[in-house]
């Protein structure tokens, strides 16, 4: 099924929503326990390796960034910016929340890599990002630590270290990155306590403005992968919906066309991924081009450039005391000592 | 006393070192404990503050470097390159690396910065490094952030938010990251088995050859601060010491004049902070431009342009295998979380 075929699925079946219980299936907790696909399950090993690998500025070329550098992990698993910011290197996109991340159909803000996987071997060949211009590179490089070595023979024994098997690590490392416990999850578990009016109101006011027709399931980013997950090539919208509007130029909003940039079919103009609002307090700037700071305003913008609807300000605030409750509870994480290479550089 | 009187009464306690024995005075244990100075005495509050703006990017004008950045606490607590990488800026010199950092005397490779504190305050401001330009910038921003105006309160009570208070807590942190008990610390303290023949006689090697007159106490890197500790304006040398050597071009080792650049006095051309030998398995590259990638290849140098003496590549082998005993158990550390600013950016 693609894209346009789930929205219109969609949009019949949110006529139907017109109160608020916790059973309807478009609003889901999230998950506590990981999934994996059956083609990387989960191991330790390969969740250790993964941290140790996530951590590690030996993965860029000069030895400067991590992948926790734009996806930190003591923060919103975002670099609070509106590009991500490199040595000498601007990539005109903001650096997504790598928590909750499992749960996403696809990743890239134009949707271009249907796996973590992907994903992250992307990023660490892309010139503009992690630099290593070819596999072989980092595998001599990550082949040449002795630590390193003996982690990767403990996650998948004879195979050998292959851009490959860092995805699949790093990939697990990042599927058990959840930040469960949200207000929200509490409340769709049946504590109706857990919200407060103002914010049921706004989980209302969200339903029926029609925000659920894409931020919709587990992270209010479309359908989570799984084997229920059959969309061909992954879920994404267009943005901005409306053209023309009084934001469209102010925060320079079509630019960037897009998941047209890499498919180059002209309908694929402007269209976007929808972005997970999990923790959406701590993963400010908004939009694909980080160009709004504040929540709040995010929501009038949404409004008018998606379904060019009136907004009030009382349902702006509402709205925005929902998506509060969608901050889950940070799970503790522990510094990975990253393996040496003794008395010697090798990012020098 | 200056830098010269300490080198000639240590030129001359060192001819009476002709065997190891573990109670010699210049050889010293890593103590377990943090110590302070009196004007800033550790807290726990203290502490877990100094954490969170360790490794806070915010702490830097764009948002993308934190102290962690370039001094990795998953690491050897530098960068693992030669000079600072850092968006769009290169500093010239080597990031040292800020585990046992309570135990130096001075600060920078210029020896221009007599205490942590002073040297976190340089770091944030300057243009070239986080960049913040004034401490009303930083001050304002960290005001802002509701998780930090409580944490400022339960570190210094009804003090505002300073940058003397953001480097007083920093400091503190950093006081803290020790890497005790190295197979070097056991042997000083009595236990003669845990360095094997060739440990022991790389150490021998390395007091006959003259290494202990400046690279002696806790840290391998002259006397640490306290109250044993007044040297006037710190403990620095002349590197190289001999001019024209083979090195000298190769590694371009006379181009940064060191403390000069700072003091303008013609009598510190070339004159650096004697650098830390803890954990130097894991600081390569090394010297103040990182010049160096192998540590044998350091030794090697180290004997030719500071004593103009030949050596051995046995004895450069036994130093080194020596140097490998330095590197002390690193202490499990758990990520902090940033406090946050609900929903909206501060960097951007």
């Amino acid at each position: 099924m693609t894209f346009t075929k789930i929205h219109g699925v969609l949009l019949i079946l949110l006529c139907g929503f017109s109160a608020i219980t916790p059973a309807f299936d478009y609003l889901q907790p999230l998950p506590e326990k990981p999934i994996a696909p059956a083609d990387n399950p989960l191991t330790q090993e390969k969740i250790d390796l993964g941290k140790s690998l996530f951590f590690d500025p030996r993965l860029s070329a000069k030895g400067d960034v991590s992948c926790n550098s734009c996806h930190n992990l003591a923060a919103g698993g975002d670099d609070d910016g509106a590009v991500i910011n490199m040595p000498g290197r601007l990539i005109k996109r903001s650096a997504p929340s790598v928590w909750n991340v499992a749960y996403m159909s696809t990743y890239y803000w134009d949707a271009r890599a249907k796996s973590l996987e992907k994903q992250a071997v992307e990023h660490i060949l892309d010139p503009n990002i992690m630099a290593m211009g070819h596999a072989t590179n980092l595998q001599a490089r990550l082949q040449s630590i002795p630590g390193y070595v003996q982690m990767f023979r403990a996650a998948f024994g004879n195979q050998p270290i292959s851009i490959e098997t860092i995805a699949q690590a790093i990939a697990s490392f990042e599927r058990t990155l959840i930040v469960p416990d949200s207000r929200f999850d509490q409340f769709i578990k049946g504590n109706e306590a857990a919200l407060n009016e103002q914010e049921k109101r706004g989980m209302q006011t969200f339903t029926d403005k029609g925000c659920l027709s894409c931020h919709f399931g587990t992270n209010f980013a479309g359908p989570a992968p799984g084997p229920a997950l059959k969309m061909g090539d992954g879920f994404y919208e267009m943005f901005p919906n409306y053209r023309g509007s009084r934001y469209e130029e102010k925060y320079d909003f079509v630019s960037d066309l897009g998941r047209y940039h890499t498919s180059l079919d002209a309908e694929h103009k402007l269209m976007w991924r929808v972005p997970s609002l999990r923790n959406i307090t701590d993963t400010a700037p908004y939009f694909h081009n980080g160009s709004v700071n504040d929540l709040s305003q995010a929501v009038r913008i949404m409004s008018e450039v998606q379904f060019n609807y009136p907004i009030t300000e009382h349902e702006v605030q509402d709205i925005v005391a929902f998506l509060q409750t969608l901050t889950g509870k940070y799970p503790s994480l522990t510094l990975p000592r990253l393996p040496d290479t003794s008395g010697a550089s090798l990012t020098n």
